[in-house]
């Protein structure tokens, strides 16, 4: 059986349509238990009425919730029975459990996960995203928010956890680039031409810069940059997707019923694939337990994808695999 | 009369298929008149085959060429009668030349534009775009590429620039935003932080952080950022708007003859307001001339777009319009 936590309070949801994302994934994983974190009565009394089987779950009740206006750390020492905090404590506490899902506030959830959970190997965690680029292919970028100013040899780190990700989704040898303002060995900030020559010289399947527009087909498995460029480069990703889709369809405003439908058939299955927020979530990267974190406008669908994430990332050793890539240091 | 040096050489394609555009150009703007770098004679049997008005250019022969090999100091120093090197000393000596067109090598154009035409207001130079977003709203990201590693101060002086090249767009009092990764005033990395706080007392229309996703949404006429993060954030949206495009038309492969027709219509006009080298090139701010740099890989319609933005910076006075931003200091 595979355990993951499910934190069900403080996203712009209620707990009662959230759970449904939890349950069919449960349906569909016989072998995947979750412990279901939110208000135990209100969720007994919608469940009842809902068909799932009772041996892969269980209501775990939370008194509290933590929302985007908690200071991290106020929220780590006083909300103790908070969904978030409470299901992070039952993460660490219980070896058998594989893993944690939330769409709470990304502040606390990356610190309360790094005090409760505990670091992995004294690296820094980070926060990665995998996107579909051309022709489906994914890729992961590290970091895309949590570590905004960092030195070189983070980069390294980020590698590291990157390609061992990159390895839980069945890619054998991930090639690792660097973002930066162009291709050649002498572009980028001091410290990108720093992590360069430092990536150059450990074992990656390294294949240099990597320029924003080639991201998206796909030329590296592995984007290592520092959360400021990465945030920016999956932000753009997403908020050019967006622009694209919807001028399209001004473009179509006055076509026929018919010519819509037929637009809509060709760009319709494309849209969620730049949506990252649809698709899942952000993995942190680097905790002792894979915390999967979903946008706080998550529905049903991302908890239903994150929840898969995370089950993913369990039984493919996610933590283990990071381990490796840290003794070949 | 407004007159501008157009570079012909140093491109992937000849002069002569690059002379159309500044054909076009002057055929459309009687007020203005080029001078055109290139290989003399050759243009020479090549315009007698074109129908244009004479009055309106004159053929400088140019018996160098800068190529994208060339050291930008070394090329500066020793090819003198190259049709870049050449045609900025020819602005930098007539006042009344408004402005430098070409798609050299981006570095020899920057180091050259700097050393030949000088700075205006002892500011930094920085190369800005414009791009439209939705609703086809025009706005600028200042630098693009320019200047990698840049202390705070120096996204004051991105501000003026961009301000002062968006008031020559019509745009009476543009909004100025720092580009981060979140929209809260705590968010960005250190130097990001630091040029937020001076923005906002430098009596700019500043609107704060923006956010990857937002601009292209037009929330600011001017995207403050240094050239690491402007270039991620212009090459990302011009991959994304790319693949898109391509996965689209993959999408529809097996549709009829007409329904692929019709989604060209809906998507064919979109395609290159998301490419800037197609609609126009990058601007040199802060030389003492216009400068706009299109890409390497220039068609005749590059030339034509990149001819008309310099014609319309001088027409709308940029340089001085940048000066009076200065003023304000």
């Amino acid at each position: 059986m595979i355990k993951i936590v499910v934190d069900l309070l403080g996203a712009d949801k209620p707990q009662t349509e959230l759970v449904l994302g939890a349950i069919r994934a449960i349906s569909e994983n016989k072998d995947l238990y979750v412990y279901l974190m939110g208000r135990k009565a209100e969720l007994e009394d919608f469940l009842a009425n809902v068909t799932y089987d009772e041996s892969q779950l269980e209501i775990v009740d939370c008194t509290q919730e933590i929302t985007n206006y908690d200071d991290p750390v106020d929220a780590y020492h006083d909300k103790t029975d908070s969904s978030l905090i409470k299901g992070l404590k039952m993460c660490r506490m219980n070896e058998d459990i594989g893993g944690f899902v939330t769409c709470g506030a990304t502040g606390v959830v990356l610190i309360s996960s790094i005090l409760i959970l505990g670091k992995l190997n004294a690296t820094r965690p980070a926060l990665s995203v995998v996107l579909n680029g051309r022709n489906d292919k994914p890729f992961c970028i590290v970091d895309c928010g949590a570590n905004i100013d960092c030195k070189a040899d983070r980069f390294v780190d980020f590698a590291r956890l990157g390609v061992a990700y990159m390895k839980t989704l069945g890619i054998e040898n991930p090639t690792v680039a660097t973002l930066s303002n162009g291709i050649e060995a002498g572009k980028g900030s001091d410290v990108i031409k720093e992590a360069h020559e430092l990536l150059e010289k450990c074992g990656f399947n390294f294949t240099g810069n990597i320029e924003g527009k080639e991201v998206l087909d796909g030329n590296a498995d592995v984007v290592v940059c520092d959360g400021f460029a990465g945030n920016v480069l999956l932000k753009s990703i997403e908020g050019t997707a967006k622009v694209v889709f919807d001028d399209i369809r001004r473009a179509a405003a006055g076509a026929s019923d018919t010519q819509k439908a037929q637009l809509e058939a060709f760009i319709g299955r494309l849209e969620p694939k730049f949506d990252y927020n649809n698709e899942g979530g952000a993995i942190l990267l680097g905790v002792k337990k894979p915390v999967v974190k979903g946008h706080g406008a998550a529905t049903d669908k991302t908890v239903y994808n994150t929840v898969k994430i995370a089950y993913g990332l369990a039984k493919n050793n996610l933590v283990e695999k990071i381990s490796e890539e840290f003794e070949k240091k």
